[in-house]
């Protein structure tokens, strides 16, 4: 009998890691369990498509069940879900909801990316179907019913982290009156305080009401119960980020490493024999700090799926990791970070210098030439570059891109002062921010090794 | 006697100098020659300002000579033009256009920045002055006064490299008639061309009448003389590329490199002691091809003149050369490139394969998401890249910087599937354009491996 590979969950990690598998193996048996109706989708896109940009629903399937069966020949199963795995007889149980019967399947190997989930706190009324998280194309589904005409005026985001920050966009796009709500003293914990700074004002240009050190108490009908007070709403969206669905792979004995999530090494396998994982349900290793980090982005599932799946098919490949970048925008307002923020820095026990610079996206002299705020961080004795963060206009966070590359070839602010960065005025100054900020790092430096 | 520092050339190279100079050394005697009436000024901006996007003309000086004699107490000395060096006595003979009188001027150190000017081939009629260059902000004076009202509707550019592109889209925005005529068979040499053709099709969308493979064979009044006949013309602008002013310090003794500019090491120091050069009058290492190289560029500029700087101030710093990068705009149409062209990597005797994809620079659901093409080399036997070409749409050429870090680096293609690059569906797919071909590129090397 030929080999069976089992894969929980069918969106970015797991096929990404099941066509790998078949463009190796055409005769591989390769089994999808997926518990939504969707697979291949791009959950990233939901604000754009909440926000009307994108339509309809479908566009954000890059590729659906039927099509993974007819082109890779890939038993795609949707509506079934996985409840539990046992590693001694390789085998995993399946809740098969359309038939409403349960299975036992056989695996050789089994690829675990069953995905991460929004974190819904446990505060009184937040079961309410007004209340909702954003992560499946189900969620998606359901928002877009409940925000539609004109019962859906007031909205509330609760969280101001990236979900937060687009989902807030998305509403105001729709003509909704948007409260975002946020229980820590500053937007995007992802960024240092002062550039977080930058995005709350700019996020409140945009016209939303953004409410800061505001913790949440609970839901009633039409409205959000906070410590200042109840806020009106006729949706409440929920962005407080989200958790590893690892309970699966945990409770079957696969071990778990940073954030609750499943540990994986640089060939994405875990800690036992013929069982890999990927994607928002995996751990992953951070190149600058150097520790294990639980990261749920897209792009992290497709590079660990596509690594997975070439090394299930007998092929050898490695994922060295992330840097800690990430992207984002509100509105006009464009936010990017990668590397080590300031806080992240001393935790991984890095002296530091951090310059901040503001500037133009493109040479001053311009028409309308939109303004950027950067941030570098470079190691004191070193001059290594640790990390950077920008907040600005658009054209300015896609740069972020060239300090993620030089994180990768751990260069120090010498190297980015000497790149050979693209320069022509409607593009950049003669020097790029990036290395604006680099010479303002290596000044820093000197006062610093003086 | 405070020792004197004697620099050629106020625009990028020799006041980066001259500032550097200054910032180490209070009293130093340091006097610039100018023989125009401008300093630090962007040579790039002109386009732009013919466009009519900038205005007015000073826009364009980052910093003037009052400025640098109030600020920076720098000597600036316009109008004055260097006629001879004498190594030996150590003296430059200065003409001074405003007093009608020639002085000589005794140096201790000597920063020859003399930049270079537009090649005008020996054609008949080529001098007359409605035949114009685009080098200095004098050449851009002229040139505004004669694009100027209803005397100048059409406009025949000479050459279709970046500065020809870029004048062709001034004077469309301008409403003028633009006909481009190219002796070589493609646009832009510095691309291959299959790329060079998707910038042609660009440039003939955008209204632009391209003329290649035309030879131009003099200048008559109101008309350019061609193999195919007559252009009607009211005015002619020469983009045939530049020329190095070495001139000057070849004459003196001072030893020539790449493309006749003057030679110079990691330090911007030429052959002669005490004597450094920079700019668009020195030559440069290429740390693709391993090679010195010409390559006249702000970037370049900036970047030497700062390194000669602080080497002439007794500091130490080096300059590690470029990687080939440049970038450009013709209307709504991006262009940029990094590293070697196929031509290039076969003269520098690389085997490689080549990759070239088309995408989207968002995500492809987003709506009116330009299109982009990426072409990308990679070494056969190592992977190593080794260039990058980009056409494309708003947002698609910046990201060339990604692959000219990573060539500063020596990344494989792997690496570049590798990196941690910013996406969110606004700004990228998941896997970034770079990524794409990176990803194409392994596919190719394994063919050719296998």
């Amino acid at each position: 009998m030929a080999e069976r590979l089992v894969v929980i969950g069918g969106d970015a990690a797991g096929m990404s890691a099941a066509t790998q598998v078949r463009r190796r193996h055409r005769h591989r048996e390769i089994v999808v369990l997926e518990q939504g109706r969707f697979t291949s989708y791009s959950a990233c896109g939901i604000p754009y498509l909440i926000g009307g940009e994108v339509s309809p629903l479908e566009a954000l399937v890059a590729r659906s069940p039927q099509e993974f069966r007819d082109r890779h020949l890939i038993d795609v199963r949707v509506g079934h879900r996985a409840t539990a795995v046992d590693l001694d007889q390789r085998t995993v149980e399946v809740r098969d909801e359309g038939r409403d019967r349960t299975i036992e399947l056989g695996f050789d190997q089994l690829m675990v990316a069953t995905g991460a989930r929004p974190v819904r706190p446990d505060l009184p009324g937040i079961d309410s179907d007004w209340v909702r998280g954003v992560q499946t194309l189900e969620d998606a589904d359901g928002l877009l019913a409940r925000a539609d005409g004109s019962r859906c005026r007031d909205v509330v985001v609760v969280g101001a982290g990236y979900i937060g920050l687009e989902m807030a966009e998305a509403f105001v796009r729709r003509g909704a009156r948007v409260t975002l709500v946020e229980g820590g003293d500053q937007v995007m914990r992802t960024l240092d305080p002062d550039m977080a700074d930058i995005v709350a004002t700019a996020v409140r240009s945009h016209g939303i009401e953004l409410l800061l050190g505001q913790k949440v108490k609970g839901f009633e009908p039409g409205r959000v119960l906070t410590a200042a007070g109840p806020l009106p709403a006729d949706l409440v969206v929920l962005g407080l980020g989200v958790a590893p669905n690892a309970e699966l792979a945990g409770d079957a004995g696969v071990p778990l490493g940073a954030g609750g999530a499943v540990e994986v090494d640089r060939r994405q396998a875990t800690g036992v024999d013929g069982v890999w994982s990927a994607g928002d349900c995996a751990d992953t290793y951070h190149q600058v700090s150097r520790r294990r980090v639980y990261v749920a982005l897209g792009t992290v599932a497709n590079k660990g799926g596509r690594v997975a799946g070439i090394n299930i098919g007998g092929g050898y490949a490695s994922f060295p990791g992330v840097v800690g970048t990430a992207i984002t925008k509100v509105c006009a307002t464009e936010v990017a970070r990668t590397g080590l923020t300031e806080a992240e820095a001393e935790v991984a026990g890095f002296s530091f210098v951090a310059s901040r610079i503001e500037t133009t996206t493109r040479a001053g002299y311009m028409p309308d030439t939109p303004t950027m705020t950067l941030k570098l961080l470079a190691e004191r004795q070193t001059g290594r570059v640790l990390g950077a963060q920008i907040v600005g206009g658009p054209g300015s966070a896609k740069r972020i891109d060239t300090v993620a590359t030089a994180l990768t070839a751990g260069m120090d602010v010498d190297n980015l002062v000497d790149l050979d960065l693209a320069y022509a005025p409607p593009f950049a100054s003669v020097w790029d921010p990036v290395q604006v900020a680099a010479r303002d790092a290596l000044r820093l430096l000197d006062v610093a090794g003086g």
